[in-house]
């Protein structure tokens, strides 16, 4: 008979780390323990599963070619017992076993192991409104709170539906809601969506497009109390409104599922989840931990981080694997890479923002790049919105945030690449990167966002900050502000500044440059930054030498406070 | 006054260092002298304008923003002077002049320069076949010649199009010409297209995704002459057949153009390109060369290559106007991105392929990964199929080639930003890549390629390549042969072998396992090989020992020497 192999938590990192070592070992003796129904799907399919893009529950469960992954199939194609619905009660690390109950019978066991792997995953948090145990209020924590969901909205139940929490998976579930007809109304106590994930000069972009799309957003507003009639929701109350609704979604956050570890006194990190090596190791030498109840060396900031995400978590299941093996094949961290789909726009990020940077000390230099995802002159490009961030003083990249409908992914995972082995923003700038006209520009955008980093390391960005702008408005009276924008899109959002924008659009603008005062400092401002940087140049070329425009353009501008 | 500058060439190189020098040096005089009637176009776009995708040449001499770069544009707006239609006709190294000729009015001049930017380009080859000059026979050296060949389609005269060539401009045009409803016909005297840019396993993708969209493709033929009547070309002869045709499109490769750095005696590399150290200076101190004409350090080989592209020509500009400003700004080198589209699939690379590394002395070690680039429970993923490359040894990456439908450019960059820190296949496996379901798998795709390899250097792949697949149907004559495709499937495309092969469909397996000999040799087989894949665990699971699978699949196993 081979090693006892037992895994707690039967979603992403445990069922990897099964198969995997049975892989590796065919006499191992692998048992699953999973409190509930399903084994091994995939949780961020949930989404898209109420927004009935993907039709039934059961396609998260499935191989890619339609297997059903089931205890049975464990058992047979694998050959790994699952103990579904069952639950891991205490861990007797002294005698080396898992006691657990059945939830259904009530049957309870000792589970002797010599290997046990930690896959206890990461749960929403559940905020103490009152209100909480309304009908019609859900949480995503299992496949079976997204099919009550959608339950409500297929019978026409919750026409409008408020979503506490202004994160990931809020914003996935209000692109579900609109592809189902339902009103979404997102409350969030941070004043941004995607806090954390996006600077809020980037975040507004995300909120832009959502309003577009007719979500309700309620920003820095604090959710009180969540109200009912015979059992059933009927509002959200915030510390400014009432919002009637249907049904509410909490998704306020994760946080690890620790409980079981730090009952049997494995050590728990300074992140909250559960402290392992570059192993994958515990505090107990035959006891790993992987998946969202793990954390990670985040190889941007040198600090432990807890992000959970299945992605890591396939990967952990395989190093422990190996691991158990009597590998030594270590994980070396993450840079924090995320990504989601919301109305109308991607969102992906990797490494840190610049709010963040400043947090941490370092002294974060960035760019705002507007570009296309195909040659300008190749049809059906789309736009998208990067944010550059790198270290002034030692030019390391530190991350990139990209927004917009176009390709963001490709973008994130070539920065996510530059991170993982510490590199700057001149390899970012300079690096060979795919070319060809339905595909991307010449220069690349995350190149063209790293020549901008540069520039203004090197002092040589004729740019100002929305925040300079601000300022420059107030002090700067007799300054030239040129708007550079169509005379069409001039009345469609009128310049700020009273009056005092003088419009003249950038085909114009040789035409008239002579009519321009060339000794005046002068600020440009386009839509997005674009155009009122090509006509920096212009003028720089006759002769203007004190002229800068403003980083973002007007739709950043709206912000009241973008930095 | 400022420093002189003189830049030979006007379409991406030289107008870019141009700029950038600009924006750095108010002062400088810059000129650029170029042979043709235009400056600073999208070279890469000319395929798009004959396929009617991009509608006016205009639009590839266009700013994004609309901005006609002409010579007007330069001289008002980035303060250069633009010599068009004027041939750099020698240079005097020892008092420092460029002897020019303008092509119109014969004018000369001699234009002094401090320094002095060599962005020559490169140039068409022209065969030596009979018949070159025949009225329809076209290169696409300049802009003006798609023009020539755009009108002739558009003219009704050329529905029938024989492109000699199965390069990058040859299979982007064989989509053009789709685009326009003409019938193309490629010739090349290379057994695959793409020769250099794919191993012919991947080639094969390409060829079959060509085929099924008519593309006739005659490969391994070499051309004899162009024949025609009346001097209008009739026929293309190759050492096989004769092809009737309305035009022929020349495109079978390009050479730096350094006729006049030669004859200047600057040095030449020995991949015919201008000699250049880190900083893009030629063996002449005030001498820089940059973009198609000059050569560059391959990242992967350690050697020096030719390889052609905007992107670099691009970036090379950039270095050249910062190193001619007195900085020591250092081009770090290329590491062989590259990226197309033609009919039904995309098509990209870097690094190198397997054959060429075995040509190279590594000891390449590849996995074949079919993909889809979205959650395979997510709607409308197209497929990628990838070829990862890695040397055993070292575990270094060596190179990537992706093909398919679906998003081949994201791949293509992840590995090549890992090429350019020299990392290993464990590198890229445990990177911390984008994951959402619109956006890919939870393992990311290059990651699971690279998983495959691992295993491989491993060893405990159960993988069979192509050519082992063919001696062991030759050799193992009592070997169970089991096909898991659909019963409709192998209707359409029997498998080979004459009725050895059992077919037993995958979703059967399970229930038909205990009927199967699981003391035999195995082998399995599927279209693509990742259900052929999922089927050897099952059998291991089973209890099955001696079972593999077959890389790639029958898809691949119709070329009859993949390797």
């Amino acid at each position: 008979m081979g090693q006892k192999v037992v895994v707690i938590g039967g979603v992403a990192c445990g069922p990897k780390a099964a198969a995997r070592l049975r892989r590796k070992d065919p006499e191992a003796q692998i048992t699953i323990i999973e409190r509930g129904p399903f084994v091994s799907y995939a949780g961020c399919g949930i989404p898209y599963y109420i927004g009935g893009v993907v039709e039934e529950l059961e396609g998260l469960m499935k191989t890619s070619h339609g297997t059903l992954r089931d205890v049975l199939y464990f058992d047979k194609v694998k050959n790994v017992k699952v103990m579904a619905r069952t639950e891991a009660a205490a861990i007797d690390r002294a005698n080396k076993t898992v006691k657990t109950k059945n939830l259904d019978t009530g049957e309870e066991a000792e589970v002797p192991y010599d290997k046990l792997v930690m896959a206890t995953g990461g749960a929403p948090v559940m905020p103490p409104f009152p209100g909480m145990d309304l009908e019609g209020v859900f949480t995503l924590r299992r496949p079976t709170d997204a099919e009550a969901l959608r339950a409500k909205i297929e019978a026409g139940e919750a026409d409008r539906v408020c979503i506490v929490g202004a994160g990931r998976i809020g914003l996935e579930v209000a692109e579900g809601l609109a592809n189902q007809a339902c009103d979404a109304t997102i409350v969030d106590i941070a004043p941004q969506v995607l806090f954390g994930l996006l600077d809020p000069d980037m975040a507004l972009v995300v909120e832009n497009a959502l309003r577009a799309e007719n979500v309700v957003l309620h920003l820095g507003e604090g959710v009180k109390s969540i109200e009912g009639e015979d059992g059933k929701v009927t509002k959200v109350v915030t510390d400014k409104r009432e919002i009637e609704t249907d049904a509410v979604l909490v998704a306020v956050g994760v946080r690890p599922e620790v409980a079981l570890a730090k009952a049997a006194g494995l050590e728990i990190g300074e992140t909250g989840a559960i402290l392992v090596d570059e192993y994958l190791v515990t505090s107990d030498p035959d006891i790993y931990a992987g998946g969202d109840c793990a954390e990670n060396n985040n190889l941007v900031t040198g600090k432990k981080c807890w992000i959970p995400l299945g992605s890591t978590a396939n990967r952990h299941g395989r190093i422990i694997a190996n691991n158990i093996m009597g590998e030594k094949a270590k994980f070396p961290g993450v840079v924090g890479t995320g990504i989601l789909r919301t109305l109308g726009v991607n969102v992906a990020s990797t490494g840190i923002t610049a709010t963040k940077a400043r947090e941490l000390g370092f002294d974060p230099v960035y760019g705002l790049a507007p570009s296309g995802d195909k040659s300008h002159f190749y049809p059906g490009g789309k736009n998208i919105l990067i944010k550059l961030v790198a270290d002034a003083k030692s030019r390391k990249l530190l991350g990139i945030q990209v927004v917009g409908p176009g390709d963001v992914v490709r973008r994130v995972d070539t920065v996510a690449a530059v991170l993982t082995f510490g590199g700057t923003v001149d390899d970012l700038a300079e690096m060979d990167l795919a070319y060809s006209p339905p595909f991307g520009t010449a220069i690349e955008a995350v190149a063209h966002a790293a020549n901008i980093v540069r520039n203004r390391i090197d002092g040589i960005a004729e740019v100002m900050t929305q925040k300079e702008f601000r300022e420059f408005l107030e002090t700067k009276l007799d300054a030239l502000i040129l708007d550079v924008r169509s005379a069409h899109e001039v009345e469609n959002i009128p310049a700020p500044a009273d009056g005092r924008c003088q419009n003249v659009a950038l085909g114009d603008l040789r035409s008239r440059i002579s009519d321009l005062p060339s000794d005046k400092e002068t600020v440009i401002l386009c839509a997005l930054g674009q155009r009122s940087y090509e006509a920096v140049l212009a003028l720089k070329g006759a002769g203007f030498n004190k002229v800068r425009y403003v980083e973002g353009g007007l739709n950043v501008f709206t912000r009241s406070a973008s930095e």
